[in-house]
């Protein structure tokens, strides 16, 4: 089922239907990136666009492109225009995905809104999982104690069962993360909703590691809220701004605490009180960052090119390709190597990872070598796959590479083990 | 005093120390931009250092340009590096501002810290200016419900009075809006403070309309906290990152809701429990917005190359004979139209508004004529004088088109009356 050489992995890749889709990006010649679950590399088109926003947009339009000028785009379209585009990787509808902030704010929005809902009559609790990324412990338990209740974090695989027990009563709003950031343990999310909504909670799911790498249903699995990640997968560059999806059933009921002025119905009416916007509006806050939403809706476009070729679905079986073949030629060439989170393909995000006690300097290692994956403390290596980019090839020359760097024992230099401030 | 004709204006333009920071900006033709306390224009700079940051950092350097690749910046700085930059402008220290968020996002996290810490033995009063900037209302109100305390606005000229009388004793967090954005008002800082503190109250500094138009003396008024914004004066392109300042006494002190994982001592331990950062990085929330961050800093260079023609008071200086220039020519030239706000040199920023049935409409007509300017509802024209690249004769003519454009009643046809969703 795998192929069994190199030149195999080479004919299959070129017979590829989705082997264009890599020709959108600007890859550095002599890199295997298999950080795109990081930050996603760079799209052809963005250095273009970005450039236009600036001179054209900006430079020449001033003031004016707020409403669009000269031709240019309407910049107070963007939270709406570049979420509707989000909304069809996660299977949401139009009008319900704004970009907006970082994916840290949205939590905080998300979380005080469905709480503020559901709180009450001993639902007290805030469900979150052990091991989430940390971003979101920090945030549900900042929002639990803001009003009074409590979080509380359960194993990942325990979340349903809790539910189902004796503390479901209790547990206003879950918190999944869809793709385990470490492991990339993926949850059957229409599962997980149900079990939230069977006990009366209702669900925030982030999907910093799934959105644009995984399909994602969030109205066929009646989700509530969700928030995802720009920068990762959706390859709209270093510190892109977020989104926030929101059911339309919630619509005109939730309310947020991050009350700015555009999220309000008529923010230049400039009016002293605060009336939230009817629908998505109202999960927006300050004044959106232009510039960065620009650069955003250029690496949402490389995922939307593959809708021709079936879209997500597509995406998906190659990215499970690559990680089966990536996870089975090092099992092959490194049998020594832990492997970290779940085998089954559908248990599994985009990612493959591995535990090592010298992670750090094995990926330093590797790095040095242009296979750039990610050390996550303590002990994890992680190696994501971005389907629009990465070949076969390339799965296979990291597993080499891989084994070369562990066999030669070479990560255990001096010069591997030197930290900077992000590692 | 005045200069009395438009060729004095160009002679004394033509002498002015001042003159070159002009050179700094892509000013279209034909323009005069009075809009750049809206959105500040574009430096020259920009373009090269965002297609820089893109295509060599992103594009080229990837994940590993968090800790700075191949000679490129180290996004990972970012934050703390142009708040160090923005510190000068607005008499703060190194190491007391960071650049983040949104300016809205940024009031909800110091007015939630300062009234966590104030608040309690009868003090539940968040105090704020009627004819604040929305945001501003729409924040402190959210902060003030969601710990059961109260809003309650006064006019801003009333503010020192209120906080010396008997509701003195009730307030715990005074906000203020330095500069007014509609009336161009401007509040005595230190004295404004100076009652806030003897009534027992903490302060927190809208800059907006301040920071990078006018000395601002943080430290020298014994402020507590500010925010302010990165697209207006600071030149920071559109939806720029804003600014969160706070006094180095309430560093390891105050608290703020919006913990994000780059608020934590060590964001890349990925602990699960919230251990805020030492310092000003508390009050970081998610990964910042490199690309915005990095036009930011350009903008913010603009102001800084001012410094050895004497900074931010020369050009104060500047920006004092700009808008007394264009005030006393409207006034000889349009004697019936309504000035809005004060004319004393000490009691306002660095702009000047008028009030009139038709404001919108004679905005857009000046705008047709290449005089861009500001709506700002219900009835108030506004025009905002960047010194750093305005000259006399662009007040000067600016005063001829107004007058004009008046005089012609030219702003009555039906196309100057179409409204987009900004106006």
């Amino acid at each position: 089922m795998t192929p069994a050489s190199r030149a195999e992995c080479a004919a299959l890749d070129a017979a590829d239907p989705l082997a264009g889709l890599r020709e959108q990006f600007d890859l550095p010649d002599g890199v295997i990136y298999l950080d795109g679950n990081s930050l996603g590399p760079l799209p052809r088109t963005t250095a273009g666009r970005v450039a236009a926003a600036v001179t054209a947009e900006w430079g020449n339009g001033l003031v004016r492109s707020w409403n669009g000028h000269d031709g240019g785009q309407a910049w107070i379209e963007l939270p709406r225009r570049v979420g509707d585009k989000i909304a069809r990787l996660i299977g949401a509808g139009p009008g319900e995905v704004v970009v907006t902030d970082s994916t840290s704010v949205n939590l905080f929005k998300a979380l005080s809104a469905a709480t503020a809902r559901q709180r009450g009559d001993g639902r007290e609790v805030l469900l979150a999982e052990t091991g989430a990324f940390p971003t979101d412990l920090y945030l549900a338990d900042s929002v639990a104690r803001s009003v009074g209740a409590q979080l509380v974090t359960v194993e990942p695989d325990r979340v349903v069962a809790e539910l189902t027990g004796p503390l479901g009563g209790q547990v206003a709003v879950l918190l999944v993360n869809h793709v385990d950031y470490r492991t990339g343990r993926m949850h059957d999310l229409a599962a997980v909703v149900a079990a939230a909504h069977a006990a009366g909670a209702l669900t925030v799911v982030d999907l910093a590691h799934s959105a644009g790498a995984v399909p994602v249903d969030l109205l066929g699995a009646d989700a509530d809220l969700a928030v995802g990640c720009g920068y990762k997968y959706l390859n709209g560059g270093p510190g892109a701004p977020a989104f926030l999806w929101c059911h339309p059933r919630w619509h005109d009921e939730l309310t947020q605490p991050l009350t700015g002025w555009f999220g309000h119905a008529e923010p230049f009416a400039f009016s002293p009180d605060f009336r939230p916007a009817q629908g998505i509006g109202r999960f927006l806050t300050g004044t959106p960052a232009v510039l960065s939403m620009t650069a955003l809706e250029c690496g949402v476009d490389t995922l939307l090119a593959a809708e021709p070729m079936g879209g997500m679905a597509a995406l998906r079986a190659a990215s499970l390709r690559l990680t089966s073949l990536f996870a089975e030629r090092v099992a092959a060439r490194c049998p020594d190597l832990r492997r970290v989170g779940p085998s089954a393909d559908a248990e599994r995000g985009s990612q493959v990872s591995f535990a090592h006690d010298g992670a750090f300097a094995v990926v330093q290692a590797l790095i040095a070598r242009g296979v750039i994956g990610d050390f996550r403390a303590p002990d994890v290596m992680r190696f994501g796959f971005a389907p629009a980019f990465l070949r076969r090839v390339d799965a296979w020359d990291a597993a080499e590479t891989l084994a070369d760097v562990l066999a030669t024992q070479e990560w255990r230099e001096e010069r591997f083990r030197r930290r900077g401030p992000v590692t």
